[in-house]
């Protein structure tokens, strides 16, 4: 790859640079020793060795502010101020530093900053007898793409070391700065965050805190490792193939991707292709520990009325009514196919057995959804692959002579499961319109599914997969399809891998998936993923909440 | 022009045969005397003169069903039995039939299938001891474009005659039906829709019925003339640049612009470009009496549920606590700067500020919005005229032979403001995402504007004139700006053109723009416009609401 940067100095020399600032700005008693990560096993199952206790960097009491209360039990906490926000900003910096030296989770950190900004909030609520905003003294973790102002914004491209810092604070930062956040930390992506492996040239590759030989996922890879690992209690990630909810559930979280422009966009770093042009497109949504955590984040932040932050963001309030209903309600649920071109790993066929068996017996409608043409995973995959590629893209990579990473490279398609729906020769305006018309065909033959069959929600599973070794990931089709369809879809983590109880291995042979081996991916956390029609996120959510409650 | 059609029969031929099956589809005792036609005064200001009691037609009730009380009223006696289905059906049938003669405000009426459904109705009402949905027996009209099974759907191209009846419902006819509405109507426009001139060769010029030297706007012109005649309580029209609200400010009724998607829109005949293409996107909408019963519309077909019906509508739902808060709420209003390009006639000025005084008197906040380059009109509809034209266009006009209407053939445009944003140069792609670029950036400078001066909605002119002769309409900017930004628009018919009050004649030298003549518009309607931001429908229809009642 030949060098065509302005720079005088080689991609290394930047990079080695920039770990070398970010690395000054930790505190030096956050640092672990090399005797301490000497001694973690090489299992590398950081959460259930417990390595943060172990490592004694955390009193008791930052301890249990980390690990045993949900961002609205901690909100109400610092309401009362029970404790304070230096208190919890400190708690979850020093985590959340432990977490970067372990798994590569984090891009930016700026815990002083933080720290700060926690003291004002402490102050304020003190001298005002209030709080500043519902989400008052809450430290909340972000995805690299959106950008802070004062602090870069590189998602992972060597290139953009040589940017400043951004002058700007993206439109949801400011509006989580009006709730009260804290900012404290920014997370890892991949190299053009399209891939599920979040590594790139200048923050490494994060790890699985739950098995480092496993990904984190991506692109909000980052995210789903830092949450998992307590380092963060609230998370927001963004996704447009299932950036969001592959993290969550290779990680264990619960992850919730919300219709388009419900949750402001604009602001974020400059993406690959031109946002003018019609494509699919992504949404920001939360990473969290609870179904009632990603509640809090889309109430408060759609209550604080997005459409005045941001000009893209629909003006759509939040109805509390509908993602607080009576929870004793029976739901229709329909049950998507698999698809056999993306056979189910064997955990994440029980997992989602077991979720059907158990929302049977409380009483809900299960609909097994037939195989349909018009419905079918994998056109939806390559339909979206053509939206994804047919336009022009920005290479950022080339021109500071950084090779791609291992995921990048790999070039994950779905092409194998057949042709591409438009003709890729069209002259512009005629393939925009065919790819239009067949995403609306689309679109309607899942619209007259839901209503013949009367669904309140879909129950999928997340992935063909658990987490699997590094670069392994393949194509994303069963998040990849809501998407394409706009459709709110939430991640709900629901049990573990297991080589007892899925011992038999599948050998993958499309050239692009994984194959599943029980030995590698045991103790891997599985989930199951519920969806909603367009623009009924806050239907999403509720039902995801009673599904949650009835399948444990 | 040349002949490319595979027709044997010119264009005339066509024309004459669907009149006359048309013709032949109306009772013939519904038909006015050549007698009764002569005495029309030829001032043609057939509300004022009280045409349709003059022409004895209607009974005393069905003048009584006509033209005394609101949709919301009528449905109210539907529901209790008090008036039948039939009773309602017959009357509003016979009033547009003399609309239809005296103005040419339908396309294809239906009037014997309208009462086989009313009678089905009532027979329903009687048998079930209930309404079959919310619009129960109401008669409801909707523009051409809107599909009915086994209509035709020309929205007037000659071309179009040779097609077959529809075979299927447009999805909102659907939802209309399932409400338990009655159809009976489609209603004229402008060959292309693109003009407020409501011609085309197959159903001839829409008149404005106050008066018929005016016109009655476009493109949903004969929803205008048809609902002001009281030939229809509620119409359904769509907008893309003011074609709701123009006929609504010409004819003088109320008309409301939905946000984009809120009322489902497909199945409607293919317009006249590629739907998948980058653009301004046109939204239905009604035309009706009073605030009520705009907001009857938007409830109704919202509670509905759109999304069941159309895979392109969002399922927002409609939020009643909004759209009927507390009246007593002082308003925050900006008025929109007049644009010196776009000079307000006497009567357009007079309305607006009598409101604005009114509204001061009543206690409401009113911000005069300055002038400020990043919000120009102007600018705007530059920016909106190189959306409708820069992609691929359908030719329907030259194939059936038939000349363009005068108001088509006249090409308005905004360019003697100024150049294009956009250079018309760039390859597609690029072109695209510079007009999205500068989209976004406009709609930014709205957004800051409201959030900086607290905003609840804007007052603004609903044009720079009022009805104006045939065909001098021009360039519809004070509509098409809220098209460009998505933002609901809502029009209030207010107060009446005088040439005693308004007596000096303006001449605009610009070519496009009609000139003030106070003679010729003496009486005809005056309007204002109320705006709230991208998808606050309900505060847009509440606030007009407040508005309408504290101008009076």
């Amino acid at each position: 790859m030949t060098r065509e940067s302005t720079t005088t100095y080689d991609w290394q020399t930047l990079v080695a640079r920039k770990r070398k600032q970010l690395g000054a700005q930790a505190p030096a008693e956050w640092h672990l020793s090399d005797t301490f990560l000497a001694s973690i096993p090489p299992s590398g199952r950081l959460i259930e060795d417990d390595v943060v206790r172990r490592s004694g960097m955390l009193t008791d009491i930052e301890l249990d502010i980390t690990e045993h209360y949900s961002a609205t039990e901690l909100l109400s906490k610092l309401a009362s101020g029970a404790v304070s926000s230096i208190q919890v900003t400190t708690a979850f910096c020093k985590r959340a530093a432990i977490a970067n030296q372990l798994t590569s989770c984090l891009t930016e950190h700026f815990f002083s900053r933080a720290l700060e900004r926690a003291q004002f909030l402490d102050d304020y609520l003190r001298r005002e007898k209030r709080v500043m905003g519902p989400l008052h003294g809450l430290p909340v973790s972000i995805k690299d793409s959106f950008c802070v102002e004062g602090i870069q914004s590189t998602v992972g491209y060597v290139s953009f070391l040589e940017r400043e810092p951004v002058s700007s604070n993206s439109a949801l930062v400011e509006l989580l700065l009006d709730l009260g956040a804290v900012l404290y930390v920014k997370t890892n992506v991949p190299q053009t965050m399209m891939t599920a492996d979040s590594e790139n040239n200048i923050f490494g590759r994060t790890l699985n805190p739950h098995n480092t030989h496993l990904t984190a996922g991506g692109s909000s890879g980052g995210e789903g490792a830092l949450v998992a690992f307590r380092g963060s209690i609230l998370g927001v990630g963004t996704d447009i193939a299932g950036s969001i909810r592959i993290p969550a559930l290779c990680c264990g979280v619960y992850g919730f991707k919300p219709t388009t422009d419900r949750i402001p966009w604009s602001g974020q770093v400059a993406d690959l292709v031109m946002e003018g042009v019609p494509g699919l497109k992504p949404s920001a949504g939360p990473l969290a520990h609870s179904m009632s955590d990603l509640k809090l984040f889309m109430s408060t932040v759609l209550n604080a009325e997005p459409w005045k932050y941001d000009a893209t963001a629909s003006a759509a309030p939040w109805h509390h009514d509908v993602a607080e209903r009576d929870s004793q309600h029976a739901l229709t649920i329909g049950l998507l196919p698999e698809d056999p071109h993306f056979p189910l790993h064997a955990p994440v066929r029980r997992a989602l057995d077991s979720a059907t068996e158990a929302l049977i017996r409380k009483g809900h409608r299960v609909v097994q959804l037939p195989a349909d043409p018009c419905r079918d995973l994998a056109y939806a995959s390559r339909l979206a692959l053509q939206y994804f590629i047919y336009g022009p893209h920005v290479d950022h990579i080339s021109s500071s002579g950084e090779p791609t990473v291992a995921s990048v490279a790999r070039k994950s398609s779905p092409m194998f499961t057949g042709e591409f729906p438009v003709d890729m020769e069209l002259p512009p305006f005629e393939k925009i319109d065919a790819l239009h018309v067949a995403q609306v065909k689309y679109a309607d033959a899942w619209r007259r599914a839901w209503v013949e069959n009367g669904l309140d929600v879909i129950l999928a599973p997340g992935a063909q997969s658990t987490a699997v070794t590094h670069d392994t990931y393949g194509w994303p089709p069963y998040t990849l399809i809501w998407n394409l369809l706009d459709y709110p879809a939430c991640i709900i983590p629901y049990g573990k891998a297991s080589k007892e109880l899925d011992s038999e291995p599948m050998v993958v042979s499309d050239g692009v998936q994984p194959s599943y081996n029980p030995d590698a991916v045991d103790g891997a956390p599985c989930a199951v993923q519920i969806i909603a029609p367009r623009f009924q996120d806050e239907k999403c959510l509720w039902a995801a909440g009673v599904i949650d409650r009835d399948i444990r």
